[in-house]
């Protein structure tokens, strides 16, 4: 397949998805109407909290299914959109642990409704609780209905039992993970560069690409040794993935990417590559502006030479390039369907390929 | 059956509840040990939650199974242990929205991490938020299980689904509740009496009483109608049991109650006798004391007083009687049978008991 035609079955595929939610969400918004116009603005503000992404979990589980030769594509929309919501529930929990108003530029649930109290004149104080609040239930709701749209998708028996087993599996990791995180940001210390990949991989790369790659294979009814190879694969890619994102973070066009590359120094977040750099000697310059709020353009032009002078940058692109290596090795395993290593490989360029 | 019999059937089903909610935890510490350490740590945390609790919920759903003639009391006991999960979560992400670390005078999930946090030498801010995330880490583990304790159970099919759509009903309905609390305590006024009621049975009446007798009946294959009478009973009775609560906050006797007497009033807790109190000319002399921090012993005397003087305290005692009669009117209804209005009557009556 061309890559036009791909770009066109990744897009009929999104819209499957989109449909799933949308009437998913009309439902909760109708449901909740009965409890009052307050209640259906929470499920609208969840609602607006998924729309724009780039479904990127259920494009995993629906590019499994299809490839392995799933032929619902409605059951796997469901599942892929379970994948969705669970993700939308722990970004938005997420964001009440750290505390954060703004998610990439723009109000996340917490902010949507700390702004909508202070303009309605409640103190600070008021208005941040309001804000938080909201996110707690509604991330509450996205979590519940999550596994509910498990049960929507129509699966029943040993194949329902397996999906919901990965979904416990994605949730089991990414606790597991942002308790590390937690963990991390207590020690006065940067990490190592093993400990961070490994909360990288639970936080976020279980639940994002291991499990949803494994849910589509097991919906399609694939063998225990496919579904496992893709679990492989979905771990390696998936860490290559975080690695590449965090040297984006500091590297990446801001005009591709979304997001400023001043946030992450500004914020001193961990990352492998800030792990490996400040195993240098070179770090002690730029250490002490790393991490402050006031963080300058200048100081970010800094830390970026010192990091490509230390060879953090160069070490940090070999790592996501190891990783790679090695998804793509598990995808060459022989009871991997070429239809499937169709689908997969371009995926894998395209995590590299934002590096470059 | 005289009473000490239904209390040793209360104990046994009790012991049978614990044992499921052990097996789980033994199960999820096995699993998390992978992870490390910390995670298990958290786990036991949890548990430590969840223990010494009076069972609630369970009582709820194995009473009204066994009275409709079930005879699988384990599987009882995991819809049970389900709602006492549920239970958890709501609890716990309910101090995380009240930025609470102490429940009932003992470190609830964040106090417990904070406080190890501060022990480890963590400033105030990093250990209120290593607090504040264990625990909506742990609430999510928490929600995310109640779900999974239903399917642990080993019931299948229409049942399964049944029992699952009252455990969403449960979720939704806290919620909604949850968002409305948190709404009135942005409003400088006192909401009123009836607008009280709505949230306290949204927030807490349904998942503990509502859901968890129609789970009990759903599973002992009761008729639809004997279900909805059910939920009728538990809607009324679970009222009833709020108010009485709040009436306790303030007059309860700290010996029984395990709360303190001056905590609500300190904390100016909006309940509906509170309500009814504001709209009485007498509430003017306390206002400016009622939700202080230095409330003083003397304060709460004066407090009390007016709350008896102008009939506040004979009103909210009306309230909870006129709502236990209605209860007790759903279970005198002729398609209820007998051995459940006989395990039911004498929760109306201690509902009422605890007020006189």
């Amino acid at each position: 397949m061309d890559s036009s035609g791909l770009l066109a079955l990744s897009q009929e595929r999104q819209s499957q998805v989109d449909a799933v939610l949308a009437r998913f969400f009309s439902l909760a918004k109708n449901r909740a109407a009965a409890f009052g116009p307050q209640y259906v603005a929470l499920w609208e503000t969840l609602e607006n909290n998924t729309i724009g992404g780039k479904r990127f979990r259920p494009r995993m589980v629906m590019c499994a299914y299809d490839a392995l030769g799933g032929t619902d594509l409605e059951a796997a929309a469901y599942v892929g959109a379970a994948f969705e919501l669970l993700h939308t529930a722990l970004i938005v929990h997420d964001d009440v642990i750290d505390n954060d108003f703004v998610r990439r530029g723009s109000p996340n649930i917490s902010g949507t409704y700390r702004d909508r109290a202070l303009a309605a004149g409640a103190t600070q104080r008021a208005a941040d609780h309001s804000g938080i609040s909201a996110a707690v239930i509604a991330g509450d709701l996205a979590l519940f209905n999550s596994y509910r749209l498990i049960d929507r998708s129509g699966v029943s028996g040993e194949i329902r039992t397996r999906l919901i087993e990965v979904m416990d599996d994605a949730l089991f990791a990414s606790a597991a993970g942002e308790l590390i995180d937690v963990d991390f940001s207590m020690l006065p210390e940067v990490p190592r560069v093993d400990d961070i990949l490994t909360m990288e991989r639970l936080k976020t790369a279980v639940y994002s690409f291991e499990c949803p790659l494994q849910a589509g294979a097991i919906l399609a009814g694939a063998s225990d040794e496919v579904v496992a190879t893709l679990g492989d694969f979905g771990r390696e890619i998936g860490i290559a993935y975080q690695i590449v994102d965090d040297l984006l973070g500091v590297f990446g066009l801001e005009s591709e990417t979304g997001k400023t590359t001043i946030g992450d120094l500004r914020e001193g977040k961990r990352t492998v590559m800030i792990a490996y750099a400040t195993s240098t000697r070179e770090w002690a310059s730029v250490e002490p502006v790393f991490g402050t709020e006031d963080l300058t353009e200048a100081d970010a032009a800094r830390i970026r030479d010192v990091l490509v002078g230390c060879g953090a940058k160069n070490f940090t692109e070999g790592l996501a390039r190891y990783y790679t290596n090695r998804a793509l090795a598990r995808l060459a395993e022989p009871h991997i369907p070429p239809a499937l290593r169709l689908e997969l490989h371009p995926l894998a360029d395209d995590v590299l390929g934002r590096v470059k």
